[in-house]
C-alpha cells in the first residue's frame, strides 16, 4: 500500500496519475495547503521540507517529484512506464523530468512563491511581471525542441507524460496563452483524453 | 568514449568525479562561460538549454546533473555508485540529487543568476540579500536531517557524494560560515582527500 499527500492544483498530480497507471495500490490523503498543514509538526515528520507530495511506501517515506516517478516506474516494472533495462533512455527521460522540476516548475513558482527568494515587495512584483517570459520560454524550447509524438519520449507513454501535463496546466493561471505551443496543446489533449488522468483529477475533486 | 563540456566552478563538478569514480572513459571540454561560449550556436546545438554541463555519449547527448549521475551509475555498474537493484533505496538517492538540483542550487543561483526571474535591479538586489538565509536553510536541513554517516547515503558512497561537494564548496562564496553545518563539513573534507575529488579539481585547473 502507497499513500500519497497530496493538495489539488500541484505537482502530486503527475504522481497520482503514474500510480494510476502503474496499478498500484493506494490512498489518498489531502494536504491542506491553505491552512498551512505542510508546516504542521505530524506533516514535517512524514517529510521535513515541508513541501508537496509525499508517498509514503511500505519501505520508507519519498519526495521530489522525479525520483517519485522513478520510483514508481522501477517498482511496476511490469506497467512498462519508463525504459527501465536501456540506461541512455532512462536518462533522458530522466533529464527531462529534471527539467520540469529544476527550471519549469521554479520558474512558475516566481509567480505566487516569490518570498521562498525575496522578501522586498518590490522584488516579489517582479518576479511575478517576468514569469509569462520564463515559462514561456522554458514551454517554447519543450515545443520546439524536447517534445516527441504521440507522447513526450516517442511511441511509449512514460512517467514524463503525466508530469508535463500537470505543468503544462498551469500556462493560463501564468498568463500565457497555450495557442503558443501547438505540440504542448496536442499532449495535453491527448493526456486529458486517458482515463487515469481522468480518474486522478476527479479524485482530486478537481475533475 | 564520454566528452563532458564543463567550466569550472559550476555543477558540471559533479559529474566529472563520477565519470572518474565510474572509471569511464572520457574526456573534457572547457566551456568560456564567461565568454558566453553556453550560447554559442555550436554548443546550442549540443545543448538547446545552453547550460553546463552537457555530456556527449556514445548514445547521444545528456544534459541534467540528476539524470547524468543517474546514467553514469547506472551504465557502470561494477563500480557500484549506487544501489541499482533497490528501487525505493535509488529513489531516496534520487530524492536527494532532485533537492540538491531544484532547491539548493536554485536558492544558490539566485545571488549571481538572478535576471533569469526578474529583470529589476531592486529585485536583483533583494534576491542577493536573501541568498545567505535561502541556502542555509537548504544546508541545516541537509545536516540535521538528510545527510547520513561517513557518506550521504549511509556506509557506501554514491553519485550523491560528489553532487552534495559540489555545492557545499559555494557556502563561503554565498556568505555562509560552513562550521554552522558540521556534519557537512566532515563530508567536504572526507570528499576532499579523495584522490578522484583532487584529479577532478586539478584537471580543471582549480585543484
Amino acid at each position: 500500500m502507497h499513500t500519497l499527500y497530496f493538495a489539488p492544483g500541484t505537482c502530486a498530480l503527475a504522481s497520482h496519475i503514474a500510480l494510476l497507471d502503474a496499478g498500484a495500490e493506494h490512498e489518498l490523503k489531502r494536504v491542506d495547503t491553505g491552512g498551512g498543514e505542510q508546516r504542521s509538526p505530524e506533516y514535517l515528520a512524514l517529510n521535513p521540507k515541508g513541501r508537496i507530495p509525499t508517498l509514503v511506501t511500505p519501505h520508507g517515506n519519498l519526495t521530489e517529484t522525479p525520483a517519485i516517478l522513478a520510483y514508481i516506474a522501477q517498482s511496476h516494472p511490469e506497467a512498462r512506464l519508463a525504459p527501465l533495462d536501456d540506461p541512455f533512455a532512462f536518462a533522458e527521460l530522466q533529464a527531462f523530468n529534471s527539467y520540469l522540476c529544476s527550471t519549469v516548475h521554479v520558474a512558475h513558482a516566481h509567480r505566487m512563491r516569490g518570498t521562498r527568494w525575496a522578501d522586498d515587495p518590490v522584488a516579489l512584483d517582479a518576479m511575478k511581471k517576468k514569469v509569462p517570459e520564463t515559462v514561456s520560454a522554458c514551454f517554447e524550447l519543450i515545443d520546439t525542441e524536447m517534445l516527441k509524438d504521440p507522447w513526450v519520449m516517442g511511441e511509449t507513454y512514460t512517467i514524463v507524460d503525466p508530469y508535463l501535463f500537470t505543468l503544462a496546466d498551469w500556462l493560463e493561471t501564468d498568463g500565457i496563452d497555450p495557442a503558443r505551443f501547438p505540440r504542448v496543446v496536442d499532449h495535453r489533449t491527448r493526456m486529458a483524453e486517458r482515463p487515469n488522468t481522468k480518474k486522478a483529477l476527479a479524485e482530486q475533486g478537481v475533475g
